[in-house]
Order: structure tokens, then sequence, then C-alpha cells
């Protein structure tokens, strides 16, 4: 077996990276119709487009480091989604339902948040600082989206407490 | 099929994170054993350490609700070890061993920073304030911990570019 690289694992955690976000574009569609909230929908619906943006972005990030973009299967991610799925053909109250499409969707987004850092930071040690600021935008995109499910969760609490 | 009370939803949650932790005992004495220098090994062995008192919270968030501790096994937990676990096994510069440990170890992190958060917002929406506020000690750890991991990567890379 070859000895590894940093740069090879940096190739491995993107083609994941590429896979994960493909899944979601397919995920997050179901996930809209279900949402009972048209602040819940807006959100997806918002981070589908930001998704699509993401991925072109990785095959920027696949060509500064003169490889051909291509996805390896991301297992969690299947695991993740495949979570969210069981939720949709629960019998639910939609507030419930809401509740937990947003937790679903948190740990997508932690899964890439986690992801984008270590990309971002092995992009880096490699010197590849170009590629680094790209990796580095959508991880501040994912982070966005995480702390604005919060806020929904959060404001969903209140109502319910009121 | 029971329609879902958010209750419901909050005690899988909970069962879902027993499973999460006590799988995370068993990985990190393979991860410390694995990891070359001595501040990843601490970082594991306070971690452990760590996990142990979590799962004690856990159970007594458990007990608040009128519930024995229960595990129901999360199967995104696996995957994310069993991913750790592949590294273990290749043929990697203790350096790139101990990136790959990192970024492994963040992806748990993040994955529990995402389940705690639901569980506690979701532990203040049906009235336990108690266990919201224990879910919110073992947050606070986690993301601790992922911070300084973050910090050992970074260190790394600035070692690197020396």
């Amino acid at each position: 077996m070859a000895v590894r690289s940093l740069e090879n694992l940096l190739l491995d955690q993107l083609k994941d990276l590429y896979s994960a976000e493909k899944q979601i574009t397919k995920a997050l569609p179901k996930m809209t119709k279900a949402a009972s909230t048209e602040e819940l929908r807006a959100a997806f619906e918002e981070h589908l487009t930001q998704t699509e943006g993401q991925i072109a972005r990785l095959e920027q990030v696949f060509e500064l480091m003169g490889h051909s973009a291509r996805a390896k299967k991301c297992v969690a991610m299947e695991g993740l989604i495949e979570e969210a799925k069981e939720h949709l053909d629960e019998d639910m109250e939609p507030a419930v339902l809401d509740a937990a499409l947003i937790a679903s969707a948190q740990k997508v987004e932690h899964y890439e948040i986690a992801s984008y850092g270590t990309a971002r930071t092995w992009a880096q040690q490699v010197g590849q600082q170009e590629a680094a600021d790209l990796l580095q935008q959508t991880l501040n995109e994912e982070s966005e989206t995480d702390q604005k499910l919060t806020q929904l969760a959060i404001k969903q609490v209140n109502v319910q407490a009121a």
C-alpha cells in the first residue's frame, strides 16, 4: 500500500464532500416539501441554491489542485439523510415534524462544518491557499445556515411556550 | 403507528446519544494509542474521562424524564468511527496520521454538538429545564474539545510551514 500524503488525504476529503453535497441536493427538495412553516421551507430552498454554489466551488478546488472533480460515496451523509427520511414517513404533528427536520438538517450542517474546516486547514498546509480560501467561504455559509436553523428551532420553542 | 410527540423524539435522541457516547469510549483508547504527539494523546485521554462524565450526565437526564437509560444504536456514529479506524490500518507518516485522527475526532465532536444542541432545545420545549441545563453542560464541553482539536491541527500546520 502506498504511503498516504496529506495532499492525498485532502483529495479524499474533497471527494467525500463532493458526494455529500450531491446527496444533499437530492434530499433538500423532499425536506422542503415536508416542512410546515413558510420560514423553514424558505430556509431549505435558500440552502439548496447555496449548495449548488458550493458544488461549483468544490469543482474549482479540484481544478486548482490539478484533478478532475470526482465523488467518493460519503457513507456518513447517507446515514444522516436516511435518518432524516425516516422522519418523513412517521405520523407527527407538523410542528414536531419541523423540529425533527431541523434536527436532521443541523446534523448534516455539522458534518459539513467539520469536513470543510479540516479541508481548509489541510489546503493551507499543502500550500493551496486559493483552495483554502474557497473552502473557507463554504465553511462560513454552512456555519450561517446552522445558526439560522438554531434560531428557527428556538423561535419554535418560544412560540410553543407562549 | 402512534403519533410521535416531541418528548418521544427527545427520548430517541437521548438513546442515540447514549449509544454514541458508549461507542466513543471504546474507540478513543485505540485513537490515543495511534496518536504520535504527546499533546494529541493527552487531548484524547482527557476526552475519554470527559465522555465517561457525559454518560453519567445522560443517565441523570433519563432519570429526570422518568425513564431508565437505554441505548439505541447510533448508526451515524458507527460510520464515523469506522472511518477513523480505517485510517489506523493505513500506511502514513505519523504527522499525517495525526491529521487524519484529528479530522475524524472533529467529525465525531460535531455530530455530538448538533445532537446535544437539539436535545437541549427540545428539553426546554417540553419543560425539562434541569435536563436542558445538564445537556448544555455537555454541549459546552464538546464545543471546547472541538476548539482544542482545531488549535492542535493549526499548530501542526504552523510547525509544518516553519
